[in-house]
């Protein structure tokens, strides 16, 4: 496919711009794919309004986003698994495939991986991408491309919901209703967890919890959530935390409401990048915490998941914007958290 | 059995006395012990210099002690596994077995466990004790009681190399060279680790560590831990850390030496409680945090790996007490730590 | 509770009767039961056809059935977890809570278990039982006594689909849809597995499973279940075989339509106790067999399960026989395989 | 390297000869290795034998072997790992890297992998081989390429173990004491498995085994293995069983000798391919049965635990033959099993 295409850049902080690039040509393992859909991510917004994320700094002109969904319109000579015509969800990160991390199967820790969006690497706010046909995954006929962006944010709290060891039976709280929490919240009752319960501080994404799933919400600037879970689970506590918020004290009240021997799962920190955490009690419940660094064999799984009408995933959007009104998608997504809790653009 | 036994009670901070009370007698599950060594343990110091650990207080009189070694010397009717003559280490915590930790096998969560020297429990610096015969755990021939005394220790760090999933072909570091330090250092070498590092700031403790195994030693108050691990692991890092120093820094200098999805064992804490952690680097990685309280299932594991050799138990004791020194036993270890590493009472 | 109670023995071979017994004493941990279902399990029909299963034979009079729910009309002293007029399901198997087994959690393979019907222990064809109280598990108010019957054997099937690991996106096939085949189909569903196929020779039997939820049903004495299983995963095969037919060809299936890596539960045995299997080809595809004898902690799970509308577990059920009617019921469940997948006792 | 190399070559059943061949020339991912020692592994004896295993049939001229040591002589471009004058263990099988398999670690499934000596893929009983960089593992100065060579044996016995779970405190037999048994024995001991019995009907070999450090061996020509496993653990039975001779029988008793809940490892199966197993007590036992199929991760673990001295790896070695006299070299390896327990070739 010859020609250019319309690239939505990063010009400076605070400021997007467009660029014509030509269409990047696929390589023999590369499928090209047309992009719809491109979700804004939490990290696309700290990109633009900060300029970097602790060691990774922006250089404009930068691409942004990473939740992209298409459909393929060409491929290289050795690909098999895909055709023009498959929509598809393309997984962001293509890896080393030599180190000791990719040998043994996790692939997410390698330490040379190239990443849509994450400096030096371009992202895919644009029309056209060329992708590793292995990194691209055929959505069924009855899920459409915006639910194949999505797949990237549900992925993260898919291996959260596996780095925890959900399972049937289990209870569960998410901290923080923002787009990973309630990916999370789906992906714990995916995987069989009987309640899970949500905190945030904006009713909005309560609101959207319950829409969405959530056994029970907790507004935490109102009610202490370690009292209220204690009440909902007869004293019990929960099995397990899954904290989004990178919030110190959800955290220190996750450890409060789990049950001895439960799981932590942090997927996210704030600003100073540490938390203060109360040691004391994390060893005499022998407590464990887990981390989340993206995900790893998570997209065919969670492709079926939506597609079985497991997880709700377009619920979670509220805004959709067009591809030419890419300032004002990530203006308003930045300063209107209180009535947007996902957006995602529009391409073509 | 008739008559009374010696008891040394802690009468306040910093004052040990005896007392002499009936010896107990041993019910139809139970076994009489008579003791021949204890252990002094950090526990046993803290109460003793601070009245309390946390929520614990001591009342006293309030015997200390819970590292014990002895003989048996009547068993009760129901008692099968063990007969007058028996040489035994004591499990020191009774659990309910019927909650739900002791029913699925993590009886060491038990909410309702009467654990030795954890107030208002009395402990075992005396010279007779009547104990559940299930947690009496005879010693082969080849071990003696003052080993039978050091399984408690020892069954800690085991616990701890478990919870770190230690096993052979993996390196690990040891924060802390104290003598639960050395108990997890031997007790991953005999899990099959290769190579242990010992960190700590006191020389006879390092010295010690390089005495019983360690790999390599570092004295974290001249060197950077962090950068001597580097380049001792050609620039890898180690798999594994188990923290037992209860120092802030060295949970983080840990976080920073782990591979990629690597493990760091948490299992002291300091005064505060609290630990402020770096969160970003533990997510980035995605290390998971395992904790340690106490131990479960590793009695008869830590006894046979003494038994066969694989770990030199008496090598941690630098100091032998009278009974009827326990006073001055308590003092010095609390007050010499440049020169006692492990201090053992003697009983009778 | 004073008085007599109505028990159905089995006389001998083929041959049910009634007696009257002394209303059992609950004692300080026990709670007496007012039965209102029995479930008839293939083990109670084995052992009323031939007097025997294994080593294990019966001295007439004796008492069939082991699957118990009903009402709780009585309480020990010590009893604080259920009170008179609670809906319950029995675990029917009690255990000695010493052993390796028990104290490790795996307290289903303690060999001193005390299992209702199991010779020398009675059953409860009978209108009271006194039990642990820890055995009886409270029913939500959505459940039903005749539900918290067949807590037992969907308790197999779930600790069968946590035997194989199933869990989110898997796919898997159950052989065999009588009640056990049934219960793990369903089971297999709750904990996340995306589609499961099963196989019998019996149409009622499918129609059943398909009507519970199956993916698709083969009738195995018409197609080929391997090439079937073939096409119906493009090529791929299956995560996981739960086997509850007890037929070696079935087992051999099983491993022939695993994906390299899977897992085949064995569930079931023929009358031979033996089976010849492809180990050329399990090797090869380096699969695991896991087996399951009975469940541990499972009865809380499969009741949440039921509650929450995972399981429809009623459905499974045929056929209800008045408790007065039981000789007839035994005879039909036995002779009437192509009408009846699972017989239930109405007591009282 | 230019020029020309000696390759020995299967002309047909029982029959080899040499066969000059062009050195062949590394790719950019690939080192040249002279070859050093190759052992002669059991699969080597069958294709000499029988020409082929199941549907792999050698197609005359073949190279046989697949156990190789040697020293790199050129490297690639691309290749930073090793260097000419290196002494490597080689792992014979490549594989996509692009399956569900590699993808997710477990390559040795990998359904493309092409693997040294299996048909049409040729060995390495030759002077030099290409190999990927990647497949080649640097011994450490106090190994030499005899030991390289056996690494590939190890790597199936240290492939079992983990299989198994093997672990500190664990008791284990093993059946079958030729080169795998063997290995696994020394294997299962890294792993810190306390005791661990061989059985085997060929005295020479049962005295290998309590050389190389077995607790205890039995003749089960003239000794009821079960029973005398009973006596040895107290009746307790083992933990683990790792089944290597690939009689159907041996697999049964390893059923009857482990203990509830253990794992039986079948790493072998006789002519047939099938085993007819006692599958009621497998079941009422809940014992687990692992399959071993080549091995994954292991080489490095390989490699370290016998440059530490946990496996004394030369110790199998009970011939050594030129590779001028190669088929004698087979031929006594088939026909003198009495007294070969471990063939390795000496290439130049």
């Amino acid at each position: 496919m010859k020609g250019t295409m319309k690239v939505a850049v990063m010009l400076g902080i605070g400021k997007m711009g467009y660029e014509e690039r030509p269409i990047p040509e696929p390589k023999d393992d590369e499928v090209l794919v047309k992009l719809e859909y491109v979700g804004i991510c939490g990290s696309d917004m700290h990109y633009y309004e900060n300029g970097r994320i602790g060691d990774y700094i922006v250089k404009p002109p930068f691409v942004l986003g990473h939740e992209p969904g298409g459909v393929v319109v060409e491929v290289g000579k050795n690909v098999k698994n895909l055709k023009p015509g498959d929509k598809v969800a393309l997984e962001p990160g293509a890896t080393c495939g030599h180190c000791e991390y990719c040998k043994s199967g996790k692939y997410n820790l390698c330490p040379d991986v190239r990443f849509f969006a994450t400096p030096p690497i371009d992202g895919v706010f644009q029309e056209y991408v060329a992708h590793e046909a292995d990194l691209c995954f055929k959505l069924p006929d009855n899920m459409d491309t915006m639910e194949g962006a999505l797949i990237e944010p549900l992925a993260v709290g898919m291996h959260a919901a596996k780095q925890g060891g959900a399972t049937l039976g289990m209870t569960a709280l998410v901290s923080g209703a923002g787009c990973i929490g309630l990916c999370s919240m789906m992906s714990l009752k995916a995987f069989g967890v009987s309640e899970v319960y949500v905190t945030d501080v904006q009713n909005k994404r309560l609101e959207k919890a319950m829409e969405l799933g959530a056994a029970g919400v907790i507004n935490s600037a109102e009610k202490d959530p370690v009292e209220e879970v204690k009440k909902l689970t007869q004293g019990r506590g929960v099995d397990l935390v899954v904290e989004c918020s990178g919030v110190e004290k959800c955290a220190n009240q996750g450890i409060e409401m789990l049950i001895r021997g439960g799981t932590l799962v942090q997927v996210a920190y704030g600003a100073s990048g540490y938390m203060n955490l109360n040691m004391s009690l994390l060893c005499d419940k022998e407590i464990t915490i887990k981390t989340v660094f993206r995900y790893r064999h998570i997209y065919p799984i969670a492709i079926k998941a939506v597609s079985e009408g497991k997880v709700n995933l377009k619920g979670i959007v509220t805004n959709v914007f067009d591809f030419d009104d890419i300032q004002n998608a990530m203006d308003r997504s930045i300063h209107d958290k209180a009535n947007i809790v996902k957006s995602v653009v529009k391409i073509g």
